[in-house]
């Protein structure tokens, strides 16, 4: 099935790539970042909020808005775009992850997942096809197959199962799309063995869809690790096709990540450690709440031009954490979003001027990550 | 002494006042409500948003920047406007009602009150001396002389001798000023007597100052009780003066009100009972988490011209609430805040028209109260 409004086009692309991905509601510079907003809400920003800095892609989630506020509320406004008021580009996860990560309880078959709601503990059951009927309901522009998302110690009989039957669902979920204006990207699995990533990957390729995701990485592994396995199957993913790296999204990582050809990627890391007053510059990350900042008149980073670097002091957003004032959650999250979006324009011209190489050695030179 | 950049003008004047207070930060029309920046933000919202409200005035108080983040470091930016980054007119509360309604522990003395701080339990001291000591270092435009505030219920010796002591520290607190381009206003106390009221207030007329508050009350007494003390405190209050109400901000208080003769309010109450979902509609407040706000798509209220109105349902600010996001309280605050920015304008211009008293009478019988 063809997907309408969508397409992927190549500006450069060596190992790493510049492109533009064009969906129903925002023609989207890769590669990119996308902040989450699992609730149907990016924590603490409008949605012209996040227009103003720059963004035109942000995802939701399958499991969270199926949860609360349930389908058939959104449903009833037409989707997420309008319930929400975001008329940008959006992508949904299935829940996959998130019944994995967040469900207190869940029980795995080839049918699907029965698992219980982490609000109220409810029983709910996901297969690939309802993971599809939500999505539709949902009606975001890029939306994702169910996948198993076993964790990244279990062994490897485990992960060799979940590519499987990942595969499989894969398949059930192409097969049961009925709306022809959304984009499915399936996501890769196998954990940290290369053999299993490329056995995944193969499978879902000769599927054929419109773009790839690689999951259950990022979730405990070492940064290396990450890495290599990143790099191991981009080598084996269609030039053509739009990458996304799921769940990655810290400074270096995000470099990194596009060294080894990725074009999407997203995480909550940004703006829960905004929240933690974790804020980036290029050196790294500041902790603003700490004594150091009391009364520093200057701006949280020199060379930001973010809302809260132009108008408020560092000592002043250091007050607003340490009196737990709801601004500091607001500023902080508007800081550390510009760095993100900086970040990835930086990142793109860099590879039109064919000058990534120089620029990630060099930006991984002056950032010193913090461990997490 | 007189204030530099300070004036009162009155533009019409029966039992309601239709005016303009001129700070040196900003031309108040008055009737003016205050929205509460205790400690140095109006939780949720940044200084812009404030202006595009409307608002030109607004509170911050002595008692929490003293303790958090301190004389030394507010003092370090040259006073409050800078540090938080606001550049309309500022008033601070000497802190004399939050010593009382705060501390965990205190001791009274004709020299002053000795008190412990609610944040970590350290022991601090304000006279009246240093009551304006530290408000010269924060700056406002509109300062206020620490008082005796106790609680309503106190015994008529207690209230008594609260209404002396208030009295000699108002005249403490005038002595002890340097700074010309602060307006300092003492407070009237005398608890639910009309005789102790009119006492407090002819003491202080006689000494001569740019405004009078009216405090201690809003703090427990009915409704009835609270306009009939206030009705009776105007009633002796120099007519060329402002009168500020302290502490109260409800819709229908404010009504009550002006028609005794208030000018200035300020009340926390609209700002947090927004946090707590309760939004103001001319027929009285609405709980947006009730659960007949889901799927609402209309916006919260239909009459409301305001940034949540304008770009957001019900519902989806009912979603926010339930699922606790962050821009629920921002939303909330900007209609709240909207709401009263508007009843002000109202009132301002039926006083203008000669038809307040009808004003009012349609206002509160449409506007149905919460008992709070
Ligand atoms: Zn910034
Ligand atoms: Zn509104």
């Amino acid at each position: 099935m063809e997907t309408a409004g969508f397409s992927f086009e190549l500006a450069l692309s060596g190992a790493a790539r510049a492109g533009v991905l064009n969906t129903p509601h925002a023609a989207v510079e890769t590669p990119c970042f996308m902040p989450v907003g699992s609730q149907a809400t990016v924590k603490t920003l409008t949605p012209d909020e996040l227009k103003d800095l720059g963004y035109n892609l942000i995802l939701a989630n399958n499991y969270h808005l199926y949860l609360r506020p349930g389908t058939q509320v959104v449903g009833s406004y037409g989707g997420i775009h309008k319930f929400m008021g975001w008329n940008g580009a959006l992508l949904t996860d299935s829940g996959g992850y998130q019944v994995f990560s967040l469900s207190p309880l869940r029980k795995m078959s080839d049918d699907g997942v029965t698992f219980r709601s982490h609000i109220d503990g409810s029983e709910h059951f996901f297969s690939p096809e309802l993971a599809i009927k939500y999505q539709e309901v949902f009606g975001a522009d890029i939306i994702m197959a169910l996948d198993e998302c076993p964790p990244v110690e279990a062994s490897r009989e485990v992960i060799e199962a979940a590519v499987e039957r990942t595969q499989a669902w894969a398949l059930r979920c192409k097969s049961a799309r009925t709306r022809t204006d959304q984009s499915l990207f399936p996501i890769v699995q196998g954990g940290l063995h290369a053999d299993l990533r490329r056995r995944s990957a193969e499978g879902l390729i000769e599927a054929d869809f419109p773009g790839y995701a690689i999951g259950g990485l990022a979730i405990g592994e070492s940064k290396e690790q990450t890495a290599e396995i990143t790099a191991a199957t981009t080598e084996i993913l269609p030039i053509d096709k739009p990458r996304y790296l799921m769940g990655v999204g810290s400074p270096e990582d995000i470099v990194r990540g596009v060294a080894a050809g990725i074009d999407m990627f997203d995480s909550a890391l940004p703006t829960r450690v905004a929240r933690n007053g974790a804020l980036f510059t290029r050196y790294g990350r500041i902790d603003i709440a700490n004594a150091r900042y009391e009364g520093d008149k200057g701006p949280i980073d020199n060379e930001c031009g973010c809302y809260a670097c132009q108008n408020f002091s560092a000592g002043y957003v250091h007050h607003l954490f340490r009196a737990k004032e709801l601004l500091a959650y607001r500023l902080a999250t508007l800081h550390n979003l510009y760095f993100m979006r900086r970040l990835m324009t930086d990142i793109r011209q860099s590879i039109l001027d064919e000058r990534y190489d120089d620029f990630a050695r060099s930006f991984l030179s002056d950032y010193k990550p913090t461990d997490e």
